[in-house]
């Protein structure tokens, strides 16, 4: 069998994340052992967060140290399993890593039907990042029919379903996302009510035209100047959910909220949210998303780069933005 | 009967509010019509909001505009009633604005019985700062016996009741006040855990030493630097009630809060709360407060400035913190 290839941390990224950052090891396939299971894997998710495992910063979950294989989800297939739940050719979600097998206690795996979508949904639309999208909505947005929803990263893994979660829910949905190809894709395929291009650099005017009467809920990808700029527009009583913060990550200085007056004097709540928070009710997300896709209700948007070897290349390009929908790397 | 005498609106402060942003008007002192009541004031209330009504920002309330007499709560004796509800005698407060006599609509007024506390109480722990305290800290901060909160200005007539109210809930109570005068204050006699002097330039450091278990809630009187330095220490799942922004009102530009990544990182929930909201749930809190009160649960200092003609200067004291506890005009 060719070996397994990782790619494990060389170094802390000093500013903007470089290749160098990363080294490709190859070692033997792991042998399984009593309640373990090998997965070879077809497929690795690429997500912001993965930058904030790689900082020196405090983050939520412990970092990535140097020599450690990358963090990261794959979707794949079990090859040999010494775990009773699990045999040969079962389709499954893992914490493999960046790397080609998997090999860990059946019991951090999490067996997905792949005969009714695609098994890479399980890494974007019905896994993390659309179950990320759910319960931000759902419990923290709280959206009542009627009310304008915005989102940005909008075109990304969880911006796209947060929009079109916001459409099902009876509310207008405004995107933000970076370039007019990503903009004509939210609002005409997707179907939210419009789209605003930041980089076009009238934020603030766009979306006061974009949401006449103010926003109500704000999904928050990006953090910085875009947050910043909603608190100007956020209505009385309004919420943001501050999920993501791409923005940020490679400033020298962080940004300064200068809005935050607009908190007091509109009332607004604002919450940090990790989706690993709600783990208990992960099977009414998979469901209710499933659901959704299976009925031609959620469309998803895929970015696919070839190859382990090009794990870092696609990493940094989804740090800058240069995806396209959930940035996969396909391994098999 | 000598005139009434009403201080108006001369001007919009340019920064800092200055004596002549005020005019000293007489008049003859009004006759109350059908359904009114004719108010002789005996305190003045000045608070911290008042700033923001005659900004020319956006707030959440209408502001006062060049000529109108100065908002304000007053507690005061009935000289004259049309309104079945009340006669000659009765204690109210009232919403008069700075002047000598209100009057207005009974249905405007309150009755408060100052026969088991001070009539000035009624606008102080036991009116508007007293509510706000316990509806944010109750119902936005939400503490359990055994957390931390935290309280800025805690010597003034929120944060004091805050964190006797924090202290009575269980809690570790830690004050940040001006000066060490307050501080002792906050915490011999109000029975604080501690309380901070933010004046001697170490919040961050201070901090971290009396609060060995993180910040469970903040309770923001102030915004700003100290906002934000709050960012540092808050827990995860913490809570913080914006409440108040003093600092930040003569601010040429608006201070940039840097630590907002604390709030995704930690799932902190910010939110803005103006006391008007929970106006349906007044009794809750009045009741409470008024039992503390009168079993010696709850102490109150006030800082009393003689005559109408001084209230321009003890509100620009009280915006410069020079008061010490609930600031009053003493009229009658």
């Amino acid at each position: 069998m060719a070996p397994n290839k990782a790619w494990t941390l060389a170094s802390f990224p000093a500013a903007a994340v470089r290749e160098d950052n990363f080294r490709l090891v190859e070692s033997p396939v792991p042998v399984p052992e009593a309640g373990e299971v090998l997965v070879k894997n077809l497929w690795l998710s690429l997500d912001p967060y993965m930058r904030g495992r790689i900082s020196q910063q405090k983050s939520y979950a412990k970092g990535v140290e140097i020599g450690d294989v990358m963090t990261g989800e794959t979707a794949g297939e079990v090859l040999h399993s010494k775990h009773p739940d699990f045999a040969p050719g079962d389709t499954v979600t893992a914490p493999s890593g960046w790397q080609l097998y998997g090999c860990m206690s059946g019991e951090l795996l999490t067996k997905v039907d792949a005969t009714r979508v695609p098994l890479s949904y399980y890494l974007g639309c019905l896994g993390m990042p659309g179950r990320t999208a759910w319960f931000g909505l759902k419990d923290i947005g709280a959206p009542k029919s009627g009310e304008t929803v915005a989102v940005s990263a909008a075109s990304g893994a969880v911006g796209s379903v947060v929009g079109q979660l916001a459409k099902l829910w009876g509310c207008r949905a405004v995107g933000i996302a970076g370039g007019s190809a990503k903009c004509d894709y939210v609002a005409k395929d997707l179907g939210f009510d419009a789209c605003i291009d930041y980089k076009a650099g009238n934020l603030y005017r766009d979306l006061r035209e974009a949401c006449p009467k103010g926003v109500d809920v704000y999904f928050d990808n990006v953090g910085g100047e875009t947050l910043d700029t909603l608190l100007r527009v956020m209505n009385p009583f309004s919420r943001i959910v501050i999920c993501g913060r791409i923005s940020t990550f490679d400033q020298a200085a962080p940004y300064g909220l200068k809005n935050s007056g607009s908190i007091l004097v509109n009332r607004i709540k604002l919450q940090g949210m990790i989706v690993f928070d709600w783990q208990a009710r992960y099977a009414e997300a998979n469901r209710a998303l499933l659901d959704l896709v299976i009925a031609g209700k959620l469309k998803t948007r895929e970015s696919v780069i070839e190859g382990i070897e090009n794990a870092p290349r696609g990493f940094i390009g989804l740090l800058k933005g240069e995806n396209f929908g959930k940035q996969l790397v396909k391994l098999g």
